[in-house]
C-alpha cells in the first residue's frame, strides 16, 4: 500500500473514530489533489536530502534580485547554484552573501550550506572536445559536484587528435556515468560511447560559427549518433546533462 | 595495473625467457592497435554477456539478405533482435529459422537462443501518449526486454487528459528508468519527469501532420523541457532510449 | 462550494454516520486522484452533451480497425466522427454500420445516432481561398455541424479576386465565428479580419508548391497577421479549427 | 436589408426627389467603394465604443514620436496602449502626459481617458509556465483589462510542476477565456486544455536557449497540441492573444 | 474620369431623367461594391483581350473534372490552358475536345479557340540551364506564347560550359525580357543578367537532389543574385514567369 | 550582322589590305574575349545614359571609405547613389562632397552631378504595409528616382484596413509598374495584383517579431502568392526592385 | 605564348599571306567567343585523354533514352558512365550495347571502350561508416577507377567501433586521396582526417531516419568538422567526390 | 613496413639482445597506444616541417591569452598563425612578440621565426567574388603563404561582370589549386570550375543580407554546383579553404 493511501486512511480512521469531525476531515483532505498525491514529497525529498541545493537560473534577472534570492535561500541554509550569473549579478550576490563563490568560466554562483551528501557507484567523467567548449564541460562538472558526485575530468580530446583520447582508456573505463561536451560536428560521443558500456549524455555546445548555426550541427551530430544507447540535452545545457547524470548516478546507488 | 599492461607484459617476458623470437613477439603484438586495447573486450563482453542480442538494421536489406543473416547469427546460438523489418523481411526469415518471432506493430524480428540474464535494479516503465506512438512504444518495449530488463508499459496516457496518467502513479513510482515516447507537442516527458526522480528518457515520434514536422516538434519540446533531467534521443529511436535505459539500468544492478 | 468539495463531504458523512466503514470510504476515495477532482466530469460531460461526437482519427489504422471502432461507438448511440478516412476505412464502416456517411472530399465519416442540439449565438462561417482548400474548409464545416454549430460556407474567395468576398459582406457580417481557410500565402485572414470585429480563426492548408514548404508559407502568413486579434491552428487541422469554434460559440450560448 | 444598401436608397431618392443633382449624388456616392460598404463603420465602432484603445507598436520608434503619439491621442481624450514600450519611449511619454503609466514588466505605456466599458461572460485567465514567461503574460492581461476583460492572473505553474496547477483548478474553472503563456516545450495549453472546455488561446514566448531557437520549439508543441480546439498566436505575441480573447468574450457578452 | 464615374453617372441620370425609378436604379448599384469598381473591368479586358487564356491548375482534379472544365471554356470559345495536366487528365480533356493538344514534357494541355493576338516590344527568351529544367522552361515557353508572346528558347547552357552561352549573345541582346530557368545552384540568372539590361525574371527548379532541397538551394541563389534588377518566382513556376514576362511585356508595347 | 562580327571584319579587312600587319592585327584581338563581345559596351552604355547613377553598398565600409568613393565619383560628374549608408558614413561624404544629399530613413545617400534623364511610359508606384516598411519603401523610391523614373507613392495601406487602399485605385491603376513592400506576412502585393495588370514587384521586408523570421514570412508570402505573374526580390531589397522596375519602365520606353 | 593566341595569329597569317579571304578567316574566327578561347580545348582535352569517361545522369530520362544516348556515344568509341541508373534503364541500355555493365549497389551503369589511363600518385582510398553508405561508396568507387584512378575500399568503419578503423592504419597512411562517406552524424573525416595528412573529401549520405533529415546531420557534421583541412560535396554526391579526387590525383601525377 | 612496425621491432630486437629489460621495454611501448600508432609522428612531422605554422583560433580568448600563446610559441622558434584575432588581441601579442604582424582586413596575426618551406607543383590562385569577401579571401590568402604555398590573388570577379573574369584566363589555367571565395548566391565556382580541370575549393562567405541566411544561400549554391569535382568548406572558413589546398598542393610536389 503507497504512503498516500495509508496517509488517507489514517484521516478516516481518526474520524470513523470520532476524532475528528467532518468539517476537520474535509480541512485535512482539501489540499489533497495537489498537495498529497506524492507531488509535494517529491519536492520535499530534493530540498531536504543531503544538501541537495536549489537551483536559479540568472537569465533575464537583475543583480539585485539575484543577491536577494540567494540571501533567502542561504539563510535557510540551502546549498544554492545560480547558472549562467553574470559578473554583474555575482558581485551583488557575493556582496550580500560572502560565502558565495563564482566561478567565471561556467558563470556559475554557488553557495554550501549543508555538507553535500556523496551519491552514486562511480565518478562522473566530463569529456569535452576543445578549449571553447569549456564554459558548458565546467557546468555540468560544478552541477555535478554540487548534487553530489565524485567528478572528474579529461578535457580537450577532440575526435580530430584521437589519440590524446586514448591515453585516458582508463579514465573513461571507471566512470559511471560519462558527461561529454563538444561543438562543431558533435563526434566525440561516438566514439566515447565505443568505448565504455556504461551511461553516456552528449551534450551540444553552440561552439563554431557558419554552418555549425548555433549548436544545431552538433545537435544533429549527437541525436543522429551511430552509437547505441548515447542520449542528448539541449544545446549549451550542461546543467541539464549533470542533472541527468545524478538521477542515473543514484539510481545506482540506492 | 591495467589488463592491457599486464597482456604486454607478458610477451615481452616470454621474449626476453627465449620462449619467443622476435618474429613472434611481433606477430603477437602487431594486431594491437586495434585489437588489444580494450576494444575487442567491449565487443565480447556484449555477444557473450547473458544473451545479449545482436541487433541488425532492417532498413534497406532485402527479404534474403535479412533471412541470410538472421540465420547465420542463429546458428551461433546468438539472440537476435532485427529492427525496422518490414513484412516480407520477417516472412523470409522465419521461412530461414521458424523460432524467428515478429511483431508487426513494432515491426520488430526477434530469435532467443540463449536464457535473457534479468539486469537492473527495477522495471524499465515504456509510457505513450496516443495509439499513433504504440510502433516506437513497443520496440523499446521489445529491445529492452531482448537486453534483459523487466518491463511495464503505461500507453495512451497523453497530457490532454491528464487523469488517466494518475492513474497510474504506482507504476511511475516504482520505475527504476522511465521511457516516455510521444509524438505531436511532447509534452509527456516533461510531466512525467516532474513525477519521478528517476530517470527520464524521452523519444520523440513522427506521429502528426502539418507542423509536427516529422517529429521535429516533438524533438524539440523535449530538448527544451522544462523538467531538470531529462534526457533525448531521435525521432522514433526507440531502440536507442531502450539500449540507453539497458546502459543505465545495468550500471544500478553491476 | 465546489461539486469536488461537496462529493467527498458526502463520503465522509456517510463514514462518521456509521452507513459505510474505513474500507468502504477508503475504496470510494482511491480512484479520486484521477477519477475525481473534476476531469471525468469534463468527459462525460461532453459525451451526454446534446449528441457531442466521439471523434476518431483514420490515420495509421487498417480499414477493420475503423470500421470495428465504429460499430463499437454506434452500438452505444453515440454520434461518430472519423477525420482522415481514407475511402478503404469507409467502405469497411459503412458495411459495418449502413447509416454512416462518407464525405469524400473532406473524408470525413459520419454516424448521426443522436440528434444534435444547436449550440452558440449565430453561425461558424467557412471561407476558403481555392479550390485546393476545399477538403480543409469541409473537414471544418462537417466537424462544426456535428458539433452543433449552425454553419454558412463563402469558398473560393482569394485575395487576388478580391472582389469576390466583397459581395458576400453581409454573410462575413453576420457570423458568430469565422474560419478562414487557405494554402500558399495564407493572406485572406487578413483581409478578413479586417472587415468582423468578430472571433477569426485561420487554418493554413498544404496546398501548394515549391517554397509553400507544405503549408509552412501559409501558416507564418498568419501567425503573422497585420490583424488584431486573428488565432491560428496547425497545417490542413480543419478539424481543430471547428473545435475551437465551438468552444467559442458555445461560451456566447451558454 | 443591409445599412449600406439603405444608405445608397436614401441617396437615390433624394435624387428621384429632386433635393440632389447628379453631380451632388454622384459627390457622395463617389467615396463609396472605400468608405461606405461598412469598413469605415466598423473602425468607428471601435473608437467610439466604450473606451476601446488606440494600440500604438513602439517598436522602431523614436520617444519623440511616442510622445508625440501618445499627446496627441490623449487629447482627443482616447484610451491609449503603447505596447513594446522602451523605457526611455515611456519617459518621454509621460514627462508629455502626466496621467500615462509605464508598466516595466511588459513595457506596456497606457493612458486611460474613458471608462473602460466591461464586456464579456467571464474573466479572462491569463496562465504563464516560468517566471520568464511575465513579460508576455503581463502585456496580455494589461491589453485585456484595457480592452474591458476582468482578468485574473495565475503564473508560474509549468507542467513539471503540476501539483501548483491544480491547486488552481477552481479559478480554471471559472474562467470564460483562458490565455496560456509558455516558453521552452510549450506544454502548458494541452494540459490546461484539458482541464477545461472553455476557449483556450496559446502564446509561445522566446524564453528558453539553444535548441528553443527563440520560441519556435514552444510554437511548434503549441500548433501540434494534442488537446482539441487550443488556437494559437505568434511567438510573444500577448497582444494579439487578449485582442483574441476579446472578441471571443465580447461575442459571448453581446 | 474613370469608366466606373462614368457608369454611375448614367445610372444616376436615367433616375434624375425617371427613365428608371429608385428600385431599378437600387438594382443596377447593388452588386456595386464588387461588380462595378474597376474589379470586374479588369476580369473582362482580360478574358476580352485577343484570345487571352483561361487557365486552369491540374493539380488536384480528376481526369474527368478537368475534361469537364475544358470542355465548358472550349464551348465558349475561349482558349484555355490546363496547367500540370497529367497524361490521364489529358487524354480525357482530349477525348471531350479533339482540338486539344498536350505536351508531356511541360504538361501544358492548350486549347486555342481565338487568334492570340501578338504582344510586346520583342521576343521573350526563355534559357534554362540544364536537360532537367526542361518542363518548367517549357511551361513557361508554351504559356508565353499563348499569352501572346512571340517566345525564343536557349536551352541546356549552364554557367559551367559559358561558352555556350556566349555563343548566343545575339539572342539575349535581341529578347525584350528574359525568363531564365535553373535548378542546383541557380547561378545562371546572375550571369545572363550580367549580358543584358532587359528585365530578367528568374526561374528556379526542384531539379537536384541533396542540398538542393527541392529546389530552395537555387531559390535562395536567385534571391541573393549580385546583378542588380533580377526578380525571382515561386520554384518549378514556369507559369508565373511567362505571366510576368506578359505584363512587363504588354506595358512596352501599349 | 552584329556590331561584333562587323568590328571583326574590320579589323580582318585592314589586314588584308595591308593597313594593318598580323601583330597589330593579333594586338587589336587580343583582348576580345573579354573586352569586345559586348559586355564592356553594356557598362559603357550604362554610365553614359542620362546620369544612371553609380551604386556604392555602405555596408562594411568605413565612413572615410564612403567619403573617398563618393568624392572620387563625384569629381567625375557622374551622379552617386549610396545604399544603407549610416549617419557616420554620410556626415564623412557630405564634409567631403557638400551637394551630396542624406535621407535618413532610407539611408540612401545621392549626390546629383547630372541631369537625370527620365524614362518609361508611366509611373512607378511604391505602395507599403505599415510604418515599419517606410525604410526599404523610400530606398525604392529615391533609387527608382535617381535611375530616372517617375514615382508615386502609397504608403500604409496594410490589407487589415484593405478601405484605404481602396481610395486610391486611381493611383493603382495609372501606375506602369508597382512596387509593393511588406513585412509581417506579405499579403498586400496579391490583393493589389489583383487590382492592376501591370507588373507588380514585391518586397518583403524584415518588420515583424517572433516567427516572421526575420522577413522569411514575407518573402515566402510573396513567393507563394495566388495572383499571377507577380515577381519577388530579396528581403528588404528595395534597391533591386527599383532596379527591376527600372528595366521594365525603360523597356516600355525605348 | 597560348595555343589560343597561336590559332588566331595562323588565321591571321593566312589572310595576310592571301591563302584566305575576309570573309574565310571571319568564317573561321566567328565560332571564337565560345569556341576557342580555350573553353573548347578543355573539353576536348577531357575527351580526348586516356579514355575520360562521358558521364550521364540517369535521374529523369526515360529507359528509351538512356539507352540511345549509351548507344550513341558507345558508337563513338567513348567510354560512358552513367549514374544513378535504374535496373529499367539499365536494362535497355544493355539490350542496346551489349558490353555495356550495371551495378546494382552504386546504380552506376558503364561501357568502356577504350583503355582507361592511369593517372595520380596513389590510389584514392574510398572509406564508408556502414553498409547503409553503400551505394555512394560505390559510387565514387567505379567513378574513380573510371577516371584512371586506382581505387582501394575500407568500408563499414564507424566511429562507434574505432578499433576496425584501426586495424586498417596502413592503408590510410598509404593512400594519395581519401573518400570519407558517412551518413547519420558524419564523424567520421574527422577522425580519419586526424590520421592523414593528405587530402580529405568527405561526402555526407541521407542514410539515417528522424533527424538525419536525409542527410543534413552528416552534411552540418562534415561542414564542421574540426579536422583542419577536410573539404565536403552534397550529399549522396559519391562521383562529385572521386571527380574531385581526380582532379587532385592527376595534378599529383602531372 | 611501417615505420610503426620498424619500432616496435628495434625495441624487442633490444629486449632479445638483453640491452633493454623488460620494464624498460615495457616503459618504451606503455605510451603506445596513444603516442607511437603514428599520430604523433604526424603532429611532429607538422610542426617540424619547413616552418609550418601553429595555428591558433583567437575567438574566445581575452587578449593576454592571445599574447601568452603567441609569446609561448614564438618562443620555440615556431610560426605561428592566429585566426579571427582581434584588433585588441593583436596589439597585447605585438606588445608582447615584437615582431608580431597583424592584418586588419583578415584579422590574422602573424610571426614567421622559421624560413617557410615552399611547397607543391604551383601557384594558389584566391579568387573572389566581392569586396564584401575579401577578409574570407585574404585569411585564405595569408594562411596558405604560411604554409609554404605561392599565393596568386584574383579579387572582385563576380558573375555578374564576368569580362572580369575572362580577363584574367591565363592566371585560372596556370593556378595548381583554385580557391574561390563568394557570398551571396555563391554562382563564382562552377564559372571557374568550368574554365580549369584543377582542383577547386569553393568556400561561402556570410556577406550579403536578408534571404542569404548568414551565408547559408552561398553554402547551398556551392555544394548544388553544376561544375563536376567542386568541393566546399564550412561558411567564411578561408583559413580550411588553405589548409585543404595544402593538402593537394604538398601532395602534388611530394
Amino acid at each position: 500500500m503507497s504512503s498516500f493511501d495509508h496517509w488517507i486512511r489514517e484521516v478516516l480512521e481518526k474520524l470513523a473514530a470520532g476524532k475528528l469531525d467532518v468539517a476537520g476531515a474535509l480541512s485535512e483532505l482539501k489540499d489533497l489533489p495537489y498537495e498529497d498525491i506524492g507531488f509535494a514529497k517529491l519536492d520535499h525529498h530534493r530540498s531536504l536530502r543531503g544538501g541537495f541545493p536549489e537551483v536559479v537560473l540568472g537569465t533575464g534577472k537583475t543583480p539585485g534580485q539575484v543577491a536577494a534570492i540567494v540571501e533567502r535561500l542561504a539563510a535557510k541554509n540551502t546549498n544554492v547554484l545560480v547558472t549562467r550569473a553574470t559578473p554583474e549579478q555575482a558581485a551583488a550576490a557575493v556582496a550580500a552573501v560572502p560565502d558565495a563563490v563564482y566561478d567565471e568560466i561556467s558563470r556559475c554562483l554557488r553557495v554550501v550550506k549543508q555538507t553535500i551528501e556523496p551519491i552514486g557507484k562511480g565518478p562522473v567523467l566530463i569529456l569535452c572536445a576543445g578549449t571553447a567548449d569549456l564554459p558548458v564541460a565546467e557546468e555540468a562538472a560544478i552541477t555535478a559536484e554540487l548534487m553530489g558526485n565524485r567528478v572528474e575530468r579529461l578535457f580537450d580530446v577532440g575526435v580530430a587528435g584521437i589519440h590524446r583520447l586514448f591515453g585516458s582508456l582508463d579514465k573513461i573505463r571507471r566512470a559511471a556515468v560519462l558527461i561529454v561536451v563538444a561543438g562543431m560536428e558533435g563526434a566525440l560521443p561516438s566514439v566515447v560511447g565505443g568505448l565504455t558500456d556504461r551511461p553516456v549524455i552528449a551534450v551540444p555546445t553552440s561552439a563554431g560559427y557558419g554552418a555549425s548555426f548555433g549548436g544545431v550541427a552538433a545537435l544533429l551530430g549527437m541525436l543522429n549518433s551511430c552509437v547505441g544507447g548515447a542520449v542528448t540535452v539541449n544545446i549549451d545545457n550542461g546543467f541539464g546533462a549533470a542533472y541527468a547524470a545524478t538521477r542515473i548516478n543514484r539510481l545506482s546507488g540506492d
